[in-house]
């Protein structure tokens, strides 16, 4: 086992704890503020929510240095090893989420000018409050060091993906039937994109969070996760 | 200083330096052959290209639960430990590479059955050489631990940025031509976009080298990289 004074030890942890949970509660408020400018076509809520980004990415770059001089300077073993590894590999999910929000961000600047089709964004505010849930319940699986409310995260990212799906078609749809919703509609592709992308990375907190209560490494073929990434629905039909 | 015997650790550190150049040669491999698929519409190609994932997710974990195990062992400082860190962040940047090159090969698949617009690729196979360009020129700047090198791929990635904006346009013009290019335009907005972000991730790599031969940390707000990653032109155009 690591040869340190266990009350030092467990302050540096309980820090890389409060970091992630502000690094949480900032990426939720982005993601929601982010879409209630899409949806509100509010160019300042907008714009304030690209602002709260470097915040977010400080925090991770500051989690990250922590945990490898904590990794080097106490040679955790076992659960303490996992809960760095966590923190690590948490906060570049998070990190990741700001940045997918502070995409839909800067399409609901980009947009605020197009014709509007208020139609066509009904589905994205479902997928959004799917999102939201799955990012809230991880959070709070992690926080609570949950396995099995991680393992229903797992489980409802199927739901989301399956909406993506639905959404992708009808948004081809809405772009068939009159040129002028093209451009509108493919920036809205992207913002459904990416909040199935904020799902996944919701998936990868979930299965860390498992690896750090069990011990159990990820799997290499998850059903979800990293397969989502890349062949969500809507890249495949 | 590290307490370690010198030629064991040479030899992990040699081990992690001989699995990355595996992945790096592997998604290099993936990118050409998925694009390579799209443009022939050769669905054999884009399947044995998808196979080819699983190993280089193997690898990733495999770096990085040794990379980890080496830092708690060796608790190494400066150069050492910054080896160690860089094996665990390109190999994250490759992965992801890799899922990217996978994604093209699966949208491959799904649009060898519709309308083909062969003019509405060209502008993809433009981008894929410069995007296989910058990866192999960022792969070779981390094996000959070339700074210069790096620094010159992070101002390359603006070139590639600059050309999916052109494309990212022209694809929304076929779509407005005729409705009937509307879903195959709408997978290659999204492999432009996956061939964006590869450049993304290699601009990544530059940086991982800048800072494992200099010390230099990374910036928080880059011009390349994490920015663009979610806020390229066609995202913001």
């Amino acid at each position: 086992m690591s040869n340190h004074s266990v009350a030092d030890y467990d302050k540096e942890l309980e820090t890389l704890g409060q970091k992630i949970a502000e690094m949480g509660g900032l990426a939720e408020k982005m993601l929601s503020d982010a879409m209630d400018a899409l949806v509100d076509f509010d160019t300042n809520l907008a714009q304030a929510t690209i602002n709260r980004d470097p915040r977010l990415d400080l925090l991770q770059r500051d989690i990250e240095e922590n945990a490898i001089l904590a990794i080097a300077r106490r040679a955790p073993m076992a659960l303490d090893l996992r809960e760095i590894i966590s923190a690590i590999r948490i906060s570049g999910d998070l990190e990741r989420i700001g940045d997918l929000a502070k995409n839909i961000a800067k399409r609901a600047i980009k947009i605020s000018t197009d014709v509007r089709i208020p139609r066509a964004i009904i589905g994205l505010k479902s997928m959004h409050e799917s999102a939201a849930i799955l990012l809230k319940d991880v959070l709070d699986a992690y926080a609570q060091r949950d396995v099995e409310r991680a393992r229903s995260v797992w489980m409802f990212d199927a739901e989301l993906d399956a909406l993506e799906d639905s959404i992708f078609r009808d948004l081809l749809t809405f772009m068939m039937e009159d040129p002028r919703h093209i451009s509108f509609c493919a920036h809205l592709l992207f913002c459904a994109k990416n909040i199935e992308r904020i799902g996944d990375h919701a998936t990868n907190i979930a299965e860390t969070v498992v690896y750090l209560v069990t011990g159990e490494s990820l799997p290499i073929d998850r059903p979800k996760g990293k397969t989502l990434l890349s062949d969500s629905p809507s890249t495949v039909e």
